[in-house]
């Protein structure tokens, strides 16, 4: 499928397109919206919850998109591991963190299985 | 597999019973310790990992502890998920907080579906 | 490894690339096949699985490419993601359907974190 | 985390439980959304998500739920494949669609592995 | 979904079972195909497989019980590590195979993941 | 993120490289661990939990690798599956063993499913 480009996107569209550009202060919006544009109730709604679930709230912005990183490299999601490791580090990510995230993701990988395979019983 | 309680423990694996309790100021571990303690070289390396990458670093604690709680919802280890719940809400994770991991949780492993089913190029 | 084309291939791989060919109406297998080739064995235990699994019944053709396609969405397997969304196109999806079935794959991705994060008792 | 029952809850939370007992045609709602109602918005917001994209539309309410199944199956979220098979028994699926549906979730995972582990080219 | 006791098992299933207990030597079959009896024509493919897949070949019974217990961990099906740690057992896998497959599997499964989050490219 | 090329590399760097080229008997060491550079002390944690865990003791180091290749597979690590498979062979696993563990790894991954989607309960 082609990504839906800003010309030859319908006004629905374009309105979102415009919104993202905005939040982000980018001249363009990335290949995930591009390629969600073809289905512009779907593009509206993720859009939505990604502004309303990334904003600074009781988290702050730079350790949302750490999460969100984190996620994404458990699922091995390339695509959404490079967006978002470039959208952490304009967030506020230092080199030094995401050395630590990495650790730590890995390491919750492997004691997620240890304990699986262990069938370790609920505490107390 | 029974859980090896501390009076049944080889001195090996008390040394490091000893240790964990001794940092985490608690007056026993956790069944995942005792279920590892069947092979203690293994607890004795997850114990010496975990120190080393949840001590707060260029990432504080609390946020170590919310990303791998982070990890475990994704893998859904049930286990993991109570006993890191547990452990990042004494790191200081607020109830609020709670409330937008799950969301930013939620959200990637949306998108991350998204971005697979629609084959997205990388961004250049 | 390389794949295993028609003209280098054994007669044994040969009679199955021919039952490939018959029931999909096409010239060639695709590369899954073809990379299969190398264990002959597999090779004719997954085509007649697939056959058996992926004929009408119950489900239709094109809903039974749905499901495919939903589980290898989630996997995020590439290679199945593609053949699969052209599998099920073949059989009538629709370029509503396809975002219908996005959404629906997304929104389970993510429910199924909230509810491991939130650990949900079972309903009566 | 204690469930929040419909007595205990904010008019906030309340006005949310009376839309799912409405569309459901049911007295009360599942633990899913008492364990979610901790986190009012959130609650808000995947409820008018599963609103709007389980709406029967280009894809029939029954086969979204087999989607919705097929999704829980693979990530193995043990609350949501019981809740959900229940719903799609209600909305149809009958157990002859059951035994197929399994049968293809198990043939796509095991496929989507032999993909993988062959490392299969796209074709052209 | 009540399981399939051999007294009330039809003669379909009940010759299914039969070769089952032969083939283990044991007086009943395990739940996994009680439950599993609700789909005959299922249940039949299912142990044709397990019997040609599991047995003897080029890798010895006791590894391919690893192979299976791996996967299983990796997947966290909590039904499948208990009866395939059994099945492992009884082939021959000791204590302390079982504790250098768990180190494996945990290295693995945290290595996946620093390889994604790395975007390591290919080597040569 | 470029490589970290020997060339380039610090000397505690290099002396981790020094040890993985001895260990191998190759000249250089693999991009994993180039990548895995720019965070020098998780590379020398991860090499040393690798030296460990991957030397023949209870289980010899083929089958360490073919069980690595199992967990990589299901987890559809491109990067890790190309190269654990490589390191499988050098280590002694024929092209017949290999069928047999991607028959193994598929049946594995496809029963997990059938056992999760049919809510299997513990054998006694």
């Amino acid at each position: 499928m082609p990504l839906v480009e800003r010309d030859a996107a319908s006004a629905e569209v374009r309105v979102v397109y415009d919104e993202i550009c905005a939040a982000r202060g980018a001249p363009d919006v990335n290949n995930f919206w591009k390629a969600l544009a073809h289905h512009p109730e779907e593009l509206r709604a993720v859009w939505a919850e990604m502004s309303r679930v990334m904003a600074p709230g009781a988290i702050d912005a730079s350790t949302k998109e750490m999460l969100y990183l984190a996620v994404s490299i458990t699922n091995g999601c390339g695509y959404c591991i490079r967006s978002h490791e470039r959208a952490a580090r304009r967030a506020g990510m230092t080199d030094a963190q995401h050395g630590e995230l990495l650790a730590v993701v890995g390491a919750a990988n492997k004691n997620n299985r240890l304990a699986n395979g262990l069938a370790v019983p609920l505490d107390e």
